[in-house]
């Protein structure tokens, strides 16, 4: 199977030696100690890790506002349990991350959405939206998943000003702000644009790897200690054994250099996918070419065909991508299709992609006949 | 503090060789690959693992039923999320596991208590609850937590056939019949006595080691897969590194050799704090050894104090124990304390106890006061 489906990191881009070093380091210092039971919060050397990394990010952030969690779909899940009640409205993307559908649906939310143009959501539909006394405002905003859209300073302004104004919590997920393939960085975090609640979380899972399972919730004092009660009834509490290994591992890693690594990596996956996509789907599907992130986001030319046939041809052919309606808490979004570049091969590209075209074709084929 | 408190293995019982050798073959079979994102149900080969376990105790499963979850606490939080609506009827032991019912409480059951004996739970109250549709019967029959109940065999057969005369799904939680300090060990799981709908929790914090954060469902095939798909929008996956080290671990350690040394070093920490209970707490409080598990759970003889004010009281003095009341659902209980021996030194016990028969006997001398 030739894969564009997941958002899944590359292997070279995780950082083994260091991690073989920071366990020699790990059970030299702690031994036993290392696999105990932890606090629920976190370990304290990962949560102070995580807020001087905030604080970099321009977000004034300190150790005891931080929780970590496993994985930061856990803090979907718990962010979800503690601000929906069945009904409640809040505000998301139009599209939004799936994965975040699935874990808010589960406490029965009203969603309303917020159709995104290039620079941001449309502010007139999220005013609206946060006029009718939105829970929160659950957001992407740099270089979103799916769409790759990364908000302007302006809409980041703009964006924070609304949700003042609506006295409403923002929910900033941010996996891929260190993920940039232009020169330079995108903007600081939509909250630290003045938001009075900010909501942050973020991931190790991209920086240094995903397989344990580590991300954090930063939020006001009060905020954390209910979901820090709501995590303790959850699983009692994310594993201390690879919090420590991972704190050596931050320290034997020059992380600057690292993400830097990083992102030359995935820019070359990237420029060589948009070489394949525009030799084999121009004029079939329309994109624009992501400047982050892990993906391309494209709609289908012909309307009259939806993104799931084509993966069930596709997936026929040995060639899976993500079907975009999964991004729509409505069901819409048909034509679109979410393609991953951090993982294939230029091979898998080039024979993947053609594949796509040629099924494309034969879809128009069969309306031509019809 | 000296801490009766928490229900924490001792240091020496974590097979920190082992692990580490463990660590080196991980890294020599997969190197960046163990670091990926892993299946939702968990790895393969730790899902084989456990449905041999299983298998052993007389459970007939296969790997296909096994959920691997971030420790036995997460089972807690999904099983809720799956079979409780508000309101829903549950049945429960009294006392029972104090983060069950936090657990459970997050999804707003309606409780029902069975009270426990020496031998297990009383049958006409049980079958009094089941009558009333209860979703699940939650239990955890061998060495319970707090009580230190192990059920005998013939109310092991007595529970099943209740289970199934009200077609009730049962939970069996087990993380202690590993634990056992008699020559011959505990009945076979209560969901081996011809139980249709059995549910079993377990977890390798016991048994290996708890900073893994690794414990499982076994149940079937159809909840599974419900469970799987509450699962994935809660965490994604539990962590694939921390599974990929288990397994190795396991591969390393003999597991019956070393759930025999662990049973001989808690075997005498039981005894120690035995003698130093009946040192300094005969008269004052009244408890039975356990056979098993981890605690001991003894009752205030002197029923005008209650556990929480002697408890605030020790504490000033460096002293912790866990309040019996919190392992009700309906706040009685408040006569009662729960000791853990897994952790604490000989002088500990002897400093600590000896400090609990003081303050005990200043409430007295109060009250002859008053």
């Amino acid at each position: 199977m030739i894969s564009f489906g997941g958002g899944v990191p590359h292997d070279t881009c995780i950082p083994v030696a260091q991690i073989q070093a920071a366990f020699e380091k790990v059970i030299s210092r702690l031994g036993a100690q290392a696999f105990r039971y932890g606090p629920t919060e976190g370990e304290p050397k990962l949560r102070e890790f995580v807020a001087t990394w905030l604080n970099r990010l321009e977000l004034n952030a300190r150790a005891d506002q931080v929780l970590i969690v496993n994985g930061s779909q856990q803090a979907l899940d718990l962010l979800g349990k503690v601000f929906i009640d069945p009904g409640s409205p809040v505000a998301l993307e139009r599209p939004t991350y799936l994965a975040a559908l699935q874990a808010f649906s589960a406490y029965g939310p009203r969603y309303h959405e917020t159709a995104l143009g290039e620079s941001g959501p449309d502010l007139d539909l999220l005013q609206n939206a946060l006029s009718q006394g939105c829970r929160f405002f659950y957001t992407v905003p740099t270089f979103q998943n799916p769409s790759g859209v990364c908000y302007s300073r302006a809409h980041r302004e703009e964006v924070a000003r609304l949700l003042n104004d609506y006295a409403t919590v923002l929910i900033e997920d941010d996996p891929y702000s260190q993920l940039y393939y232009n020169s330079t960085p995108p903007p600081q975090p939509l909250g630290a644009y003045g938001v009075a609640r900010p909501i942050f979380l973020g991931t190790f899972s991209k920086m240094v790897a995903p397989g344990f399972r580590l991300g954090w919730i930063w939020s006001d004092y009060e905020t954390l200690r209910h979901l820090v009660s709501v995590k303790q009834a959850s699983d009692l509490c994310t594993g201390a054994f690879q919090q420590h290994l991972l704190v050596e591992t931050l320290g034997q890693l020059d992380l600057d250099a690292h993400l830097a690594a990083v992102r030359a990596f995935y820019r070359k996956q990237r420029d060589d996918m948009a070489g394949y996509m525009e030799r084999h789907l121009k004029g079939r599907l329309s994109w624009s070419v992501p400047k982050g992130g892990m993906f391309f986001w494209a709609a289908l030319r012909n309307r009259s065909i939806s993104a799931r046939a084509l993966l069930a041809r596709c997936a026929q052919k040995g060639v899976a991508f993500a079907d975009g309606s999964a991004f729509f808490a409505d069901g819409g979004g048909t034509e679109f299709l979410r393609l991953n570049f951090t993982q294939v091969t230029r091979e898998q590209m080039d024979q993947g992609l053609g594949i796509m075209a040629e099924e494309i074709d034969s879809f128009e084929l069969e309306e031509d006949r019809s």
